[in-house]
């Protein structure tokens, strides 16, 4: 009996006809995400390591203009600094080579079994300390680089059992840490800004601030908060069920949309990290929307990297994983351009009007009324008639699928 | 201040392209749906109550061929015959007089408080007799009315509390009232079959055969397996965070898809019945995929009603409820369209080899090999390179994009 | 044949040793929440409604302290003048017959049809001034009863389609009613203060400020931040999948518990609303630590109405709302003797010891270490050995063994 | 500043008084659970390989009376034969040592990268057919070990993307597997049954078979049924929002409950594998009541044994494994004298009889009745009062109350 044999290497989508990505799009990509061996809690790895060096290249040959990393996935956990040293000038060389700049940098205080209990926040103050030391190192090499923003992406901070973890002294330990790496940066003069990454669970049970909403409100609650923004990621925020397209407009309004992770999730389960877009679909076309034409003026409403925090899936070799990062930009790509036709449509902007979007523009009151102007006023209670106005339909459905056909591209 | 007055009326997307619903496309709805008069947990009806009649006569003008009903909402609970029969008649002329047809007919056994602990799973066990009286009545209306399915949904067979209900005596008498209602059709010779609709809570806290799974397993136990199959619906499944299309697969694998519900969830939360696609558009599009190419020759893989058990959304008014009915057949013809175009791409043919999808058909034995072939031909584990054959890309993230690409129309 | 015959009218647990609650307890209750007459989206009413003369008179025999509504629940909606003065004598007479007291109002913005996009937030800015006025009014008799805290649930400010709402202008608009809202009980003198309840979904798709954490963010963006603080809803929290106890940590940490919401929700889904204690056990076990147990020396964390906001079985009759109303104080106070007994229980004061617990307490620098500090000592990098410190185990699975052993009254 | 020293070792948690195990309680253990090295997907790791034969020893001491494993847990993944030999034999000296028996023997199918896409339903044929001569070699040693389950959990099988898997032709491949392992069970007189395994994700992004409903249906498809049940875990079927005392209940009603997998699951996300009980606490009494007081005559409703299929915390040091191991088996006998007293408590039997629980044993139809009979008796819809029925209260808040007291030992 013969088996069907499958044709020859995966070749990448090339008949497709599109957009294709250049520097000015400011995609970058985390040197784990491309590099990330395919290890999983059930499975052994089934690619073998990706030379950083070979990943600049790539990238740039891709249409990325940035790569960002963790300290340890550019230089081995516990190094010499010799060898450190060497790693970071070929990586400097490439950069230099290829014109691909390093817009954000991170620390690893999770995969070590020294962070099993966190690392601002490990109930061991030893480690506390240690892993303050770590990203006190690493912020150097963050504005050595030129990185912009570096982000701390709490995953040990957390715990399993309710008892185990005093919630309030722990924040106030976060606290701690992130005043004195704000004091460190402030007195040194680095150009550099902190996000940081929520995640309501896994590894731990529960993760400290677990949306970006917990996060903006710890921000807020620090010494220098205008230092200290959010990298929501798409999966992290949609692992607790939550709209994320909506969740940046709530960063973007309190001014702490910082650093941006894009990638797909389906749904309340473990994190998926898949490619941007293959998720929920209708909310990454919501969310480039928002990024695009979300601004006061229907311009960009955030103009930073746009950083793809993905997992090439286990199931790919090294052709998939080029392939995948690929398939990242284009998926921003194509969702740019069936927002912009949607918002340039007649009949949406008409149906726009009739769900009265843009008049939730309108302030409530009127130029420099009060509230006892507003309490003079019987046309909005003794003279309002409440059943005629709840009679009024919105057209939010017929609106919707106005915007989904532009997503599919069905509307000319 | 000027607020901006919404333009006119809701027009439809008339300057659509593409598709119009026929009676040849097998659309159904529930005269529940379109008639929903949008009362919620949280607030009062906003829509006035719809005549069946204009129901029928509307839905024939859009395209539908079919409607739907629980006896409840066509006949109010407790009328008197007299009544039930004038109301009756008077829909069967609008079916006449239209050619809509009534291909399945359902009970309602959760409105009314007598059933707030269940039909034939209720504790008291008067209830019980009630509701199967009330079920045998509604089947000769179904025979009646040449519906060829009769869907049954457990909505509040089922319980908050674990002590409060005991499953497999509940489970017991489910399978008593099932048989009896399987013989009452053999005895009469109606050409009916039941379709068991699975739902995992709400209004109950956890509901009997909460998946499609669980309701097959449970029909394969009846004395008449053959008369029972399910009718799942896409919300309903995805509020278990499962796979739709995934489980479609396996009803049709059980021979088990009698009839189907077509709407749209947002994940897990309450149960969403928005209009079909308007949930996880990629989903929708691998059933569509699947209901329309999944079968043994690439053709249809069910050939029953596509039924739309959808809400349309409490912001509408009838306007806005007639576009929510539209959109649910057009959302059905464009992936249609979106599938065709997939399973015919060169590439996405290629690519589908790649990633050796068609060689899952070929059986792992070959013709006539028994265990005992396998164990003697040590290419099958002696001499078996696991290593190599792990390190193989499976293409999968390509396939992927190109599917995605195919639904959002962006491959020519 | 005989059916089994329940015996007479249910019997409260009256054989049931332990506490039992008093006015010192500070227990309240929703006037919605007994008197829910159990309409559910499936099903209609199942009980009378409940004359909220008698719910006073009722909560008092009970041990509860204090009584809470919206509005309508006491007035119904449109009520005149007149029948409204009727309704609040009547109402002020039972509560100073009984010593009931009023800790908390709110108001209803979401049965109304009008109210169908939202209240503050809806696109129709008639409704925003409408919905201002509504709140005005009830405020003036928020304060009338004594009330100190002033609810907002923004149940139907949100949206089910990502296009039909701007969420930086809603949040704006958000923000403007707040803002007019201080503003008027500074000028009033009323001691007021207001906490939003966030809530994921349910009955929108995506509600604004959908937890703890985006309430306490955008609180903190307004004018008066510390007029504004949160009452987060246990099954709120949780329909999230987030740990209702680490949020209200969070929430205790930023001084922001303003009020709290008591019931149970057994995991995503719909919002459940059932007994306090019925839901997640273990973690209704440790909020109830918290809360008693969690504040600076120990002693409670939070001071306000313990207030019970959930819903009696749709299931029961009125016996059965007392049941269950009983049922609420009586786990909250079982808890709390579980939470005492743990907390001084030796050998859980070694196991936190031997997990660190307390050691999460003290700061991570030295008093009066400054980074410099830090940076120069050794012992914190240079010569930490990580794999050692990684070695240890923290005994948290012991910790939590012994926290349940408790829960269950195991321990002696 | 002098850092809190912690405590010398953790001390097991001694002064406890209650259960202790012993064989007759028929609990086991998989090799992987207490061997678990605690490398999660973010995560190193944390604790040094445990040797199977300390692992039986250690156990026995523990009062386990069974050891189970994968084949690879306990011969590493490709040893030579003498070396695999020389393993099993001292493993079998172990257990001889010991009494400790293997009632269970599974196949690993996830772990090395072959299986990425699956070994069943890979898409890759020649690895299917290794995977069955993998199997089949397994299943020798199972049947050598005096194994009575043979467990099969396919977490590979599955798909992260629609298109990448044809799961009707996945399914059928299944079946081909399963009728060829039954066959040859039969043929070499095996006293060994199949239990399938199933979960709804993790580590793939949806597996086939994801509940146990799915589990059973396809069972009874299969050419050897009675030879195929399923081995439920409690985390599996609650990352599926499903009630997992429900789904054991419907699979006994089945005869389907082979063996089953015990641990614990706090709500839908990543598999966490806690202590049996250190999840959602209600549920495991509800289950421990079942599994023992659930049996047509109040006795044991499954007698086979009580598996352990858990991780300990990625915190804890050996000291904290056994302390778990011990954990897990300690809850089972503490939640197993809780439901005893439930049971027999005198005002539990009122209430249970209140709520008409056992009228749900009493079969709806009389004894002899025929749906014509029914049809006949006026009393069951003529003459039948609703309303009257509908206002009758079940008492069910209060009787979930009481068993909560019972599981909080409340009641004397």
């Amino acid at each position: 009996m013969t088996t069907p044999t499958p044709v020859g290497p995966s070749t990448p989508t090339s008949t497709a006809t599109g957009p294709t990505p250049t520097k000015a799009d400011r995609f970058s990509f985390g040197l784990w995400t491309i590099g990330w061996t395919a290890r999983d809690p059930f499975g052994d790895a089934t690619r073998a390591p990706l030379d950083p060096i070979e990943a600049v290249h790539k990238l740039n040959e891709l249409g990325a203009y940035g790569i960002t990393f963790h300290d340890d996935d550019l230089v081995p956990f516990g190094s010499e600094s010799a060898s450190r040293d060497k790693i970071i000038g070929q990586f400097k060389d490439a950069l230099a080579e290829t014109g691909v700049i390093v817009p954000m940098v991170t620390t690893n205080l999770f995969t070590h079994p020294v962070f099993k209990d966190g690392g601002f926040t490990s109930n061991n103050r030893d480690i506390r300390r240690y892993a303050l030391r770590k990203v006190l190192r690493n912020i150097d090499l963050a504005a050595d680089l030129g990185a912009k923003t570096f982000v701390l992406w709490g995953g040990r901070e957390g715990s399993e059992y309710d008892s185990a973890k005093d919630v309030q002294a722990a924040l106030e330990r976060y606290r701690e840490g992130m005043n004195l790496l704000c004091e460190y940066i402030l007195d040194k003069s680095y150009d550099l800004r902190f996000a940081i990454e929520p995640k309501p669970n896994e590894p731990r049970g529960d993760i400290l601030l677990p949306t970006l909403g917990h996060a903006i409100a710890f921000a807020d609650s620090l010494e220098h908060p205008e230092l200290v923004g959010i990298n929501p990621e798409v999966g992290h925020e949609q692992m607790a069920g939550l709209n994320y397209a909506s969740g940046i407009a709530q960063a973007l309004y309190h001014d702490k949309l910082f650093h941006i992770d894009l990638n797909g999730q389906r749904g309340i389960k473990y994190d998926q990290d898949l490619v941007f877009g293959h998720g929920d679909l209708m909310n990454a076309f919501s969310l480039v929307d928002l990024l695009e034409n979300g601004g006061p003026n229907g311009g960009p409403s955030y103009t930073g990297p746009r950083h793809f925090d993905y997992k090439p899936s286990r199931t790919e070799d090294y052709d998939g994983v080029w392939d995948s990062a690929r398939a990242n930009m284009r998926m921003y790509l194509l969702l740019k351009e069936r927002a912009a036709a949607f918002r340039s449509d007649p009949e949406v902007i008409e149906a726009l009007q009739y769900a009265r979007v843009p008049e939730l523009s309108v302030p409530t009151l009127n130029p420099g009324e009060t509230y006892a102007d507003l309490l003079a006023d019987p046309s909005t209670f003794e003279d309002f008639d409440p059943d005629a106005a709840g009679e009024q339909g919105y057209g939010f459905v017929r609106l919707n699928q106005l915007a989904i056909e532009h997503l599919m591209g069905a509307r000319g």
